[in-house]
Formats: structure tokens, sequence, C-alpha cells
């Protein structure tokens, strides 16, 4: 029986721990590495602070799943049992040129449904978190449940970067969504981004594509908050796959369904 | 004889008690109104704090003349003798959205030479500043000089929606220099994107048309670091008409000017 209570304290505490880790290194020089591709950055602070979380999480809860940015976790196959997701600084690009506008993002899920998640902006000392079935908050005051948007009236965050790209559905989909759309926002970390949408501060969000790690603590608050968080396709996302992301307010994420994306193609 | 270190603590002083009072009116309800088009909102919050800083710079200078973006100050033809220009609330939309993320803008020309210049992120209480010749400041620490970036390593704000418009230069130059850069980012407030540039954050700022209450006071400040101010044309910017506005770090404004804008037409 997992004291679930506990996991929630511990998860927080990890979280805040590495946040101070965080603060100070960025007083320091740090070492900038690249990964897929030359924008595809990486720091000693990212590998740093997955490897704390990864044994944290391995002392305290031996029988526990990890999937991690950074390769220091497992990379299991199925849902079963708990499994940790860890962005150990989702926004690199942000850390490595703005020193802000990144954040830690952790999810725990329990047979694939996701139990406790939090984002947290580690500059601006900021949490938004969820424990499923309880609640959602934002520095721990109770966020409201999200209501509907009008199309015309919603704020978007999406990366520009995707309108400019030649991606199956972008001409077709994406970028008529965006013309009807009251305005669009790029804070550069989907982990906030996805906060944003959480605390209302915006009504959509989407990404062409996204790794587990980026959308899963988001998505589990957002859903707490009755909001809906699928795929472009309306297809439900999964931790185990890279998809694209899609998650809205209620009412607004059937609407863009079904005004903008039916025809959508990408994964 | 004009007292400028008198004048730069009046602008500190009002801009402080400006942000106050919008701090506090945002914990009560405001009315929202529409302006040029549905998305063009203005609350009475922005006409308050506008008549404010207009009523405080009428006692204190009656000489001077105001720039205002609701209206309430003057309408100079002329860059003679001193001119305030004040955007009360730049970044309405997030202020109504988000009740975050936008900004006091407040600039003081004398003969159409920038003297002072400041940015309040309100809710961050984050001042950008600038002293003519004497330096700029984040929070009252002194910013670095900017320096030079290469294209593929710059991050651009830029307004996502001027990507998916058909206005004259977008698909032509916008989109050829977006897809070249490292990526791009969208606040919703361009006088705190322009904050960013000069501090370093984001390397180059773009948009195809702004007033000059959005760009006045960034201009000065990131001329202050060394950085360029101009049209997209590579024309000077005027405080009196709207226009395209584009920033960037010595250097990267040169190299993005010949690479993709050579073409601009626009205003």
């Amino acid at each position: 029986m997992i004291d679930w209570k506990q996991v929630d304290r511990n998860a927080q505490d990890w979280i805040r721990e590495a946040g101070e880790r965080i603060r100070r290194a960025l007083s320091q020089d740090f070492d900038i590495f690249t990964k897929s591709n030359k924008n595809d950055l990486v720091t000693n602070i990212d590998r740093e602070t997955e490897r704390f979380f990864v044994n944290k999480i391995r002392q305290t809860y031996p029988g526990h799943q990890i999937v991690g940015e950074e390769g220091f976790g497992d990379d299991p196959a199925e849902l079963g049992g708990v499994i940790w997701v860890v962005d150990p600084i989702d926004g690199t690009m942000n850390f490595v040129h703005q020193k802000r506008n990144f954040a830690i993002s952790v999810a725990v899920f329990e047979n694939g449904a996701g139990r406790l998640a939090y984002i947290y902006d580690v500059v601006r000392d900021e949490l938004y978190h969820a424990v499923k079935g309880e609640g959602a908050y934002f520095n721990h005051r109770p966020l409201p449940k999200l209501t509907e948007r009008p199309v015309e009236e919603a704020i978007l965050g999406i990366n520009p970067t995707w309108l400019v790209k030649d991606s199956p559905g972008v001409k077709e989909c994406i970028i008529p969504m965006v013309k009807k759309m009251r305005g669009t926002r790029s804070i550069g970390s989907a982990a906030i981004e996805i906060g944003y949408v959480a605390a209302g501060w915006l009504d959509a969000y989407i990404s062409l594509k996204l790794s587990p790690w980026d959308f899963a603590a988001g998505m589990i608050i957002v859903e707490e908050l009755g909001g809906k968080a699928t795929k472009l396709t309306g297809e439900p996302l999964s931790i185990l796959e890279k998809s694209s992301v899609f998650l809205a307010k209620p009412g607004l994420h059937e609407k863009l369904l079904e005004t903008f994306l039916a025809a959508y193609q990408g994964i």
C-alpha cells in the first residue's frame, strides 16, 4: 500500500532542494552541450539534476521506475507499477540564454494513471501542482476549475517555430486555427506554458512534437481542473511515446478539434 | 535648465505609485472595452493610469508635452521641447487574461533625443531603465553592454500572429529569417520583450507595426547598451508615427538587415 501523502511530501522536498541547487548553479559557469541537433541543448546542470532525482527515487522507492529526459532513468515498456516522469530542466534554451523561464517537471503515475504532478518555475519560485482527485494548486493556493472560452477570445500557447515549418497539418489545420484565435504566446518552456493553461492564463496549448517528460505533469494538472489533454488527433496521450500535444479548456478543446483539427494527419 | 536627476526621481516615484495602484486594482473587478477591433482591448485601469501620469506631468512640468496611448495627452506634431511618451499598460490582453506579463512604459525625449526610459513589469516588480549617457539597469543593477550573437544562435522576440498574416514582407523576409534563427519567444508585451533584449535574454525583437508608446522606452534602453533600434527597413524610428520595429544586438542587427530584410517593403 503506497502512502501517497508521503510520496507527495518527498516529491515537493526534492523539487525544492533541486531548485535551490539550480539557483546556486546559475551564478556560476556551466557547460553547454548539444544533443540531437545544434539547437537541442543540454547542460551539466540538467544532467546533475536528473541524477539527483534518480538517486532520491531509487533510494526511497526501489520498486519504482523512472522516465527521465537525460537517460539516467529506466526505459519502461509498459505502464504497470509506479513510474516517475522527470524533466530536470524543461526549457534548457531559456536556461542557457535567459537564466529564467525554465522549470522542473515531475509526474508520478500508478498503472498508467496520473497521481501526482509538479511544475516548478525555479527562478520565479512558482509551483503548479496537482494531487489526483483532490485538486490543483498554484503556490499551494487552490486553482479554480477551468471554464469554457470562445475560440475567438482564446489565447494559444504555441512555439512560433511550428508555424514556419512544413510539417504535416501546419498549413491545413494549425495556421487557420491561429488566425481565428485572439492571440498566441510562447514562453519557451512547454511545462510552464501548460502551467499557464492550468492557471487560466492561456486557454490552450499545442505542440506538434513533445516527449513525455515535457507534458506528463502538465497533463495531470490540467485534467484535474477539468481541462482536456490529447494528441492533436484527439487520441489519448501516452507517457511511453513522443507525440503531438493539445491541451485546452473544456468545450474549447472539442470545438478546436472539430473545427480545425479533424483533418490533422501528424503523430 | 532641466534638472534631469529630479525628472528621473519623479518618473520613478510616479511609476512605483502607478504600479501599486494597478496591483491593488488587479484584486477587484475592472471594465474591459474594445478599441479599433475586437482584440484591441482597453480597461478603465489603462485609462486611470494614463490620467494619473498626465496629471502628475502637467502639474510638475507644465511646459512638457505628452504622447499617451489612451489619448489624454497632447498630439505633438514636432519633436521640439520635452515630450513624455507613456503607455500606462503595455500588454493589455495579458492584463485582462493573465493579470501578469504587462508593463508601464515611460520615455522622456528632449528635442527628439531620448533622455530617460523606464519599463516596469508591474506584477513581477521588475524595472528596466536607462539614463542616456550614464547606463541602463535591471532592478537598478547595471546591465552590461550588448555583444554580438551569430544569427543561428539568436533568439527572436516576435508575436507569432505576424507569421500567419499576409502582410507584405512576411513570406519573403520574416519567415526565412525565423527559420534561420535558434528560436522565437512571445510574452505578449512589446515593452517587456524589448526589456528582454536589453537584458540579453532575447537577441532581437521585431514587430510589423507598433505605436511610439510601445517601443519608445525600449528603444532608448537598448541603444544605451549598444544595441540598434530601427524600422524593419533599417530607417530610424520616430516617436511621432506608427511603424515596424526592429531591435537587435550590435552586429546581429546589421547581419539580419542585409541577409533577410533588404527586400522588406512594409512601413
